[in-house]
């Protein structure tokens, strides 16, 4: 694992007031953890519009009424087999589950296969979510 | 569940060509099945605004080595039980893992707790996703 | 310009109802025209991603006050003078001044241009919107 | 205006190299202005989120010839004139016109001027970026 390093940055007094207050808002216990989680958000940006090595994880939320949709979800995540690293399944109601797939891949690769997900008959409505393989993070 | 009904829309034939060549490329096998993932998506992104019900999923990364982080986590998530649904966890490599929360309860009370956890040190990243409990929808 | 079509799409009736609330709240005065705007944003942003000749428009804080601050920002934009369209200044205070810069362009370049005066020196914020250039839209 | 202050961040070292190599090609000179950037855009966000006082610029495409339009839009800012600060128009083409409408109000006001105008029939796409007036930042 990485040793830290020490950095310093100066800026007004004014604004490192304001940072300050709105990081406690959120929980923040001190000024160091949250700028190295704006950092860290800024270099996953990056690998991201790069298509280098991401994590996706993509929700869902689907009427497992609907003829065939589960076969078709499967078959969609197998396809991709390499890519599908785990799936969690919650009934949300008696028709409506939400189902969260995990995938590992380039990030247009796993950009694809959520979206080929999505335009699914029955899955109702759904986000994906890119991040980090967190590894020199 | 709710009866199917029909509505009409006009527009200009060039958008159309357009849009029909758009979410062919995202997968859709009909017109009418993307518009209404268009419908369903305005009407979430309303639900959130609005601070109703939803589910929501937090995505996050971080370091099982870090002292204390994963009682931590366990922790934050019991004390807010009556919203946290499910987590799942991926051993990423070595150091790092991925786990996915899911949560049911107002916009705000779900995006607050969010917050919690993403401030905690040791959570490198982590993305917020709020969808629907999928009830008339 | 492009004749009118019409087309039919058929959704649950509880979903109608509640696009039908959630538009008239933005203001829309009928279904058409909310359905068409979702499906032209649905296009717009096929564009950007396609890296297709899209409209942008920076917004940016500045202090006017920064030493070459402003000689860098109009370098930076003869330096692109094809791209940029027009530039509108408003002054806020006595220090700080809003500048949105409309540009015209291949989406990839139009961001590397904005991230170029993004980052320079006394520039306190910003954010890019890429749009259509509106035809066949 | 507010006297510079410093501030230290300890954080990893394969980290701080990622995060140099992604601003040095969005353009930074160096990584305390960067930082600053990441550290103004937080504090903004916040200002949104609390709905405090804001300017938002709404970036539209409309069609100039439909009958009315220009008078509505006219209307529409007229009617809410102590919050409208100034407009630029560009003609993109013999139909279609860009216009940037600047605001100034709390931000939870001008995203509801922004729908009203954004919903007029006629009006083919938009965006709005909320950014600061620019003090104390």
């Amino acid at each position: 694992m990485a040793h830290l390093v020490r950095t310093g940055i100066s800026l007004e007094s004014d604004l490192l007031e304001r940072f300050d207050c709105a990081i406690h808002k959120k929980g923040y216990k001190n000024r160091s953890e949250a700028i190295r989680d704006l950092v860290r958000d800024f270099v996953v940006t990056e690998d991201v519009e790069e298509n280098r090595m991401v994590v996706g994880t993509l929700t869902m939320v689907y009427d497992h009424h609907r003829p065939k949709l589960s076969e078709r979800l499967i078959e969609a995540q197998h396809h991709a087999e390499h890519k599908v690293l785990a799936a969690t399944h919650v009934h949300l109601d008696h028709h409506n589950c939400l189902e969260v797939i995990i995938m590992r891949g380039r990030s247009a690769d796993v950009r694809h296969l959520a979206d080929r997900i999505l335009s699914l008959r029955g899955v109702k409505h759904g986000k994906l979510v890119l991040t980090t393989p967190g590894k020199n993070l």
